[in-house]
């Protein structure tokens, strides 16, 4: 037996052959009964008219395993163009409860509805509208690596188990390791900086783990991040560019590759510049202020408001649905960063993407000297044993070097168009949700 | 200035051009003066001879980052076949220390020296030599998604934070997650399984825990695992067609593309077959036995030296490097396993990779009243909450699958010849490491 796919029917139009999937759909019409059937490809129609055949269907539900063999007969009604007559019935694996989701009707993404959504994670990512979102995002995972390793960056693979926590304490997971304390990594920072002095250009998706005590529609605990690093950089604006390079890439690619998928979804139509528009945050601040009344010009960041405006400003104003808000002032910055003195800012860039910041992009300070000088200035202890190895790596040299923490969660949120960052997650996790 | 990378100075002689890298070796002859320079390709020779630009050298040490201006000249005895004359000096980072180990000099991998190499990773990594073991193993991964995603494997992201764990509760890491306690995964088995149901094909690298309290050449706490499922296979032997195939695919890739690099590194020659030769673990108690005297039919597994040994008679009497051994015996089954009820056997293949067991190869019970059956034969609660989500996949129908769990570092290692698993971690953990 060869086993033909539900998408090859058309191909085979007279010819005896047989599928295989789940019984997705069954319509007994009396004299007229379709079933459906699901395999990776998609779905298939078959007209069973033998009642012995009919028969061995009685009582069984959707999620029955099945091997249909039967003449292709084309038929423009039928999906694909095709369908299968005169068929005999197997059942290779009978399912006889049925099922408590519809498998055939996706779960609506409505706020309201999500933690149903997420409780039946292993039967609805059985319907196709929802296993698209997840076929776009390996996709969008993959299309990211080829045109980073094409551009000389190695991939490294770095741990997640730490000895100590150097920052944040208060959002990191804390184990017991072997009777030490451990904790996990919020972030591969440091260790791909450290790799700069090695490959120059690193690249590492993996996850970081962020003990953050809120349920929002932007936070998970168990995030996937790209992160990148490339050092010999003569400006941030190269490192903005190499980001901008494969997230305008990979967008063009997804919105080609998978444009039915996308259409079908209701994403949003793409909008992409040559170059990623950028502002200051006080350039933004300013716009913001000017067209709301609203003052931010104190804020050290962009509020969620004008990360939203400025989005829309990107997109309805000079078509592009990815925006830089770049030159964060000095008081945002942390001790690794590169600060502008004469500016007051730091060379410190945040991509967004339809309104949702989905990368930071900074320029590190690369001396030694000034590392222990802004690590000492923002209080931090330079003999602490959790920055040993790190300050080994900038003071046997370390050229001028950027990159960027990417979400790529977020990422296939945005590009869909879906509501929270978990949607767009196969297993999401958050201080309510560590099941299923 | 457009900086040339310092394996294309062959393409330019006569030219006047810039490379800029990390100073790794200063050979100050008194009137030649020779400075390799290193970026991410390799090394290339500079001949400084002007006293003014040698001056701006003084004290700095390896790792000091350059820019050198010159004109490119053609000789046989540098390496490329090309160095730079006539030189400008710029120090772009110096480096005024010595570094506490030779960049140029690998450590040696002698089981003595390992804590000495893992302690000094970040700087020798700087070294080529080791540099090549991670190129191969970014190298290896790749090789296997392409193979996996041509095969239609979709990419999936499984977590890693999970409630509790039902199975082998001592090696399992735990945390503090709000209050309650999680741990973390020691296999994405569940989930691939699961997954099996929308996509028929998964694969995930990525991170797996076992709190394994001993400090082996085996064993690491964070491990990276490949992990494949595949459904609607017809036999054991179609899963273990695929692993094969990827796995020679990747080994034959990367003997071609980094036949230097494995050169260099003292790889054994590669030896594969059209079909990877297989043997029941019975047949290789047999052969074992009648060729060393040592009696192991009453064993459930196959002791390690029986690994060697299967190893060694696939590779010299056979031309393999892979070798299957299939047919476990029943008692070492476990409640997932597909049982060969006929011949007291479990349909379970370890692959063996010159003698280290690389992944392991099981076909599933994928009917729901078994695996019920079987899971409550094992003593297992099949009403506990961490099963309520696995099963519901089987419940609602899964089609009779197989996958593997595959050691990336295990690969690396034996395709490389090194000792220990560590070795081919680039930051490896286990009880007593988590640093750097």
């Amino acid at each position: 037996m060869t086993r033909t796919m539900t998408d090859e029917l058309s191909a085979h139009v007279g010819e005896s052959i047989t599928i295989q999937g789940w019984l997705h759909k069954k319509r007994l019409l009396g004299g007229l009964n379709f079933i459906t059937l699901r395999d990776r490809r998609g779905l298939a129609q078959s007209l069973v008219d033998n009642k012995d055949e009919l028969e061995k269907l009685r009582g069984l539900q959707v999620g029955t395993i099945l091997s249909l063999s039967g003449t292709v007969i084309a038929d423009e009604r039928a999906p694909g163009g095709a369908e299968l007559h005169d068929v005999t019935v197997e059942v290779m694996v009978p399912v006889t409860d049925e099922p408590p989701i519809e498998i055939d009707k996706p779960i609506s993404h409505k706020p309201e509805n999500l933690d149903t959504l997420f409780e039946y994670r292993v039967l609805n990512v059985r319907n196709l509208q929802e296993q698209k979102i997840f076929k776009i995002r390996a996709s969008l995972t993959r299309y990211i690596r080829e045109y980073l390793t094409e551009r000389e960056f190695v991939e490294i693979d770095t741990p997640k188990l730490l000895a100590e926590a150097t920052e944040g304490g208060a959002e990191v997971f804390q184990l017991d390791y072997f009777g030490k304390t451990a904790t996990l990594a919020q972030s591969p920072q440091f260790y791909k900086q450290i790799m700069v002095g090695a490959f120059e250009r690193v690249y590492e998706i993996g996850h970081s783990y962020r003990a953050e005590p809120s349920a929002t529609t932007r936070h998970l605990t168990e995030l996937t991040m790209l992160d990148i690093e490339m050092g010999f950089v003569e400006s941030h604006q190269e490192v903005m560019d190499m980001v901008a390079g494969f997230t305008k890439n990979a967008l063009s690619r997804v919105y080609d590759e998978h444009a039915a998928d996308l259409k079908s979804l209701n994403a949003p139509e793409l909008k992409l510049t040559d170059e990623v528009p950028k502002f200051t945050i006080a350039e933004i601040h300013e716009m913001y202020t000017k067209a709301t009344g609203t003052d931010t010009a104190k804020e050290k960041d962009l509020i969620p408001d004008e990360e939203r405006w400025i989005a829309e400003y990107a997109r309805k104003q000079l078509g592009s649905d990815l925006v830089y808000a770049t030159d964060f002032p000095k008081e945002a910055g942390k001790f690794y960063h590169k600060f502008k003195d004469e500016e007051g800012t730091v060379a410190w860039a945040d991509l967004l993407f339809r309104g949702l910041e989905i990368a930071t992009v900074p320029l590190r300070e690369n001396s030694y000297e000034k590392m222990i000088e802004q690590m000492t200035n923002a209080g931090l202890d330079v003999n602490h044993e959790g920055f040993r190895y790190y300050l080994q790596a900038f003071k046997y040299g370390l050229p001028q070097h950027g990159g960027c923490g990417f979400g790529i969660d977020r990422l296939v949120e945005k590009t869909i168009g879906l509501g929270n960052v978990k949607e767009a997650t196969l297993f999401p996790r958050d201080i309510n949700r560590l099941t299923p």
